[in-house]
């Protein structure tokens, strides 16, 4: 099973202060492109790897999802959805995403939010998520983007130009990596951005956008210091349809 | 018309002097690969976008393609390809592919190495692809892989741990590039890796295969120096298929 950091008590509280988790989903900046991704709730079944406070699973009941089925192996997390974004039509539950099994034929949408880079099987997970959609059904991720979680030393250096730049290697290396964030020793596993795409297309899950999330203008505006996403982007974002 | 570099004398001299130009697809080292992504070139009718000094075509023809029509902008490498890599069902052509149209239905497989990055309406391109190739044809291509492409300084540096990386920025900034590389003033079209992919789905293209290649670790054994590619891919090989 992959590390469980968020229940390592100074990396829950350290999380627990982000904006991402402190605001919600508006505290995401990459959230209004995500969205863009989602296909129309009302009426749907979803699945939310990964599942977190609950954020998500909130706004698909609000938007009228028939049922959530929220996933999390994080009992810390679990407990605050359950306290902080609790609905009748959502179900939570623990889980290990390396080894969570699905029932066929049985979601319209499966979404996941900045998990995936945790798992060591993400091809079994994806037939998982193959199997468990209707045909045509979406599926509507993110993760870390893998030049985010390439490098032996991921942190922003001045190049030969002076200008700051992200310092790539290793990107063809694929595996485990440790970084330190919030908490010593976080052990996270590294794709190519190509891996991603052929693990889903090689499941019947074709790939119908994908996005190296940058911020809007707006959003720069507002907030400078996301100018650098621009330089490398952070996250991953891919929409993929089962095939008919 | 994207700029003409093969027609600069110097820089085509250059480039008459490397593997890939003195051994053909043999000798560029991402062509095994590349190769596994092509369709059976049996009676195929193909098309080569930017097509050097003929050897793809001459490939193709040796395969039993029914006919190869190849596109250059380049007098140089067309008088070249005409030379050394002439087969009575490939016709050699003068073209910009900023420009060129493409009749429709009339193709199998539609093939480019390394030339789209120095385009700059890669949308209209892929549109006429796409209206060329019959429902269930082929789109091969390589292109120089984006992370190579981004940097305002493109050369490896020493990372603050003491390894050699590549000095990633600007990667969401797309457009023109200037580098001296065989010549100077050297201009490229950077595009994120992902609107390479969008692109394609937005014109009924859908990925098959993305490959960001890295030498096999027999390639590795006969030639170390391309170790660098594991560090940070070069080149980015997509395989398409014209949705039916």
């Amino acid at each position: 099973m992959a590390q469980n950091i968020y229940d390592n008590d100074g990396f829950f509280a350290g999380y627990s202060t982000l904006p991402r988790s402190r605001c919600g989903l508006e505290g995401a900046p990459e959230w209004p492109r995500l969205r863009r991704l989602l296909p129309n709730l009302e009426g749907a079944r979803v699945i939310d790897l990964g599942c977190g406070f609950g954020w998500f699973a909130a706004y698909a009941a609000e938007m009228g999802a028939a049922r959530v089925s929220a996933f999390d192996i994080s009992r810390n997390m679990l407990a605050r959805a359950r306290e902080i974004n609790a609905a009748p039509n959502i179900a939570y539950a623990e889980a290990d995403l390396d080894t969570l099994t699905l029932p066929r034929d049985s979601a319209d949408l499966v979404y996941s939010a900045l998990a995936f880079h945790y798992l060591k099987d993400l091809k079994r997970l994806f037939g998982e998520v193959a199997r468990a959609l209707r045909p045509g059904g979406a599926f509507t991720f993110s993760v870390e983007h893998p030049m985010f979680t390439a490098p032996s030393s991921p942190r922003w250096i001045e190049g030969a130009d002076g200008k700051a730049c992200w310092p790539v290697n290793n990107y063809l290396i694929e595996g485990e990596r440790v970084t330190d964030w919030l908490a010593e020793g976080v052990v996270k596993q590294h794709r190519a951005l190509s891996t991603y795409l052929n693990l889903l297309i090689s499941q019947g899950l074709a790939p119908t956008h994908v996005e190296e999330w940058g911020p809007s203008d707006a959003q720069l505006a507002a907030d400078p210091t996301l100018g650098a996403e621009r330089q490398r982007p952070t996250f991953l974002l891919v929409a993929a349809q089962k095939n008919l």
